[in-house]
């Protein structure tokens, strides 16, 4: 999109519309708002911002887990992730330089020292809360930012998912159809699940209602289900007429276990999932679940690296900055009836 | 700084120079690499990002109550960060147009009918939390920010303090020094203070230590005073060794009321506030505190909304940016010794 276009929408000569969007234009408001109006319509500002950093960052080093990388029915969320982010470096022309530990943890010895040794621009250290890596990382001192994780010391800056509204979002969802008994189906895992679970908390108490929290040994489907099976047999979601599930896995395990113990959904129980990252409208009935921009997070965090590179002033607070979610309603939550 | 320089610095031409900054030079990563860091350290790939979005806004609606804005002793952390958007805006030449309400809340009625109305490219909502006025805000569609502020239902975008993980920054510190025992002086207040509150009681259970909190009935620093002499007269604070003051004004508050009753600090009690916002180098002793970058709060908005203007894709999701807190360490917190 050219200056000539701009200047065309707009009926002011293509060096007029490069003055005012260079802010050295000498002219009415009127004339300057039209300018920078049609300039951003066209994508004009935004492809300018682009530009003007490409080139900047040319290569990424990237410390991440080897267990994230597969795709499997346990990890397409960080899959996801890891999948946005390769697509938003190409696309910038941005080369990734892998620094793999075995297992689902970051080695907080070889990761620092292969840090050391690589030549690149910027790191992107991909999901581990490892307080240790990310002191070491920090040192560095080069552009990076923590990927989808939460660095409690803000040593580092991170982006990624708004749990805990994103988790308030989903609840209060269940409460405005009416539901007040609400069951909220988590496990002992990553700081970001404990805080959707502090959202999910945060919005009952506001509500006045009670909680109910089932705490799952994992995220695994089939575990999940198994477990989940237990948990009806034993009577303990009694009472409850809506199950908030932390992530869509679980959401579709309890679908399952709910199918084969004879209850309907959402007649019986409305389920609510969390990440919207499986093909919820193909599950029987649709799953309605909390929206995570899972595919923003990557180029997000390429957006802050470019900040952090661009920004060379000392003193400047390290940002956290998290993305909002929104629901995707569909079938499988119905209003409360007494 | 020019393009000149920068080649002169580098030993390339000015033109090559041009084309690299532009992504559009054939050239060495070397060469390439070389002409970015000298751009960068010079500050000069800042300043074109900041002169590319000159004159895009061109005047902001600030939608502020009344109390928030007359310098005083209970809310100058308010006071400081509005200064700090006045001078990032003038700097900028952004008007600033203000929407005033009287008291010290937004008001739902008028707020957004006058927002509606004026002339602007965007909206500053100062520190309120109506979900009312948010959510009207939010209808309007044009780059939007609160301000020092949270939206838990996330429907615009925040930039404001890492409240949370500052209080745990603090905790963690006086936990570090060997205290064990450290009470929590805070006060019903807005919901960035109790995002304080649970940082420290976050930090506290990590370490497997047991809370004692006080909740005071406000921060004004003499009715806090007051409060304050009347726990040690109870004989509320037995056991403690360190006070975690969730603002300086009480921090100070305390200090009076402990030197009032006959207590040295960090003798008998270790202080530490929160925000550094009054000159603690001054005080005696001078006063420990968790550091708020509440100046970096205005310019972090102004860099928001541009992105938000700059960027008209849909589908976007609304951002929440926290800037992180630091330790300002003085003299009003000693070693634990039992």
């Amino acid at each position: 999109m050219s200056l000539k276009t701009i200047a065309e929408k707009t009926g002011v000569s293509p060096s007029t519309v490069s003055r005012v969007l260079n802010g050295t234009a000498k002219i009415s408001d009127a004339v300057r708002a039209r300018v920078f109006d049609v300039a951003r319509e066209v994508g004009y500002l935004d492809d300018r911002a682009r530009k003007g950093m490409q080139g900047a960052l040319r290569s990424l080093a990237v410390a991440v887990p080897e267990a994230l990388l597969a795709p499997s029915d346990t990890n397409y969320v960080s899959w996801t992730i890891f999948d946005g982010l390769r697509k938003a470096a190409a696309e910038r022309g941005i080369a990734l330089q892998p620094i793999v530990s075995e297992g689902d943890k970051l080695d907080p010895k070889t990761v620092p020292v292969e840090l050391r040794k690589m030549q690149c621009d910027g790191i992107v250290v991909f999901f581990d809360e490892n307080p240790q890596v990310l002191k070491e990382v920090a040192r560095l001192r080069k552009p990076t930012v923590l990927l989808a994780g939460q660095d409690p010391s803000m040593h580092i800056p991170s982006v990624g998912i708004g749990n805990r509204y994103g988790a308030r979002l989903g609840t209060d969802y269940l409460l405005g159809l009416g539901h007040r008994r609400i069951g909220l189906l988590t496990w002992k895992g990553r700081y970001t699940i404990r805080q959707r679970e502090d959202g999910y908390r945060e919005a009952m108490e506001q509500a006045g209602a009670g909680t109910d929290v089932f705490c799952l040994s994992g995220f695994n489907p089939a575990l999940a289900e198994q477990e989940i099976l237990g948990l009806i047999a034993s009577g303990r979601f009694q009472g409850l007429s809506a199950l908030f599930c932390l992530a869509d896995n679980v959401a579709l395990a309890a679908m399952r276990a709910l199918a084969k113990s004879g209850y309907s959904v959402p007649g019986d129980l409305s389920i609510l999932g969390f990440d919207d990252a499986v093909a919820g409208e193909l599950t029987r009935p649709p799953l309605s679940t909390v929206h995570a921009p899972l595919l923003h997070i990557g180029p997000a965090a390429l957006d802050e690296l470019e900040h952090q590179y661009r920004n060379n002033r000392t003193g400047q607070p390290v940002r956290r900055i998290e993305l909002g979610c929104s629901l995707a309603i569909r079938d499988s939550c119905k209003e409360y009836a007494a």
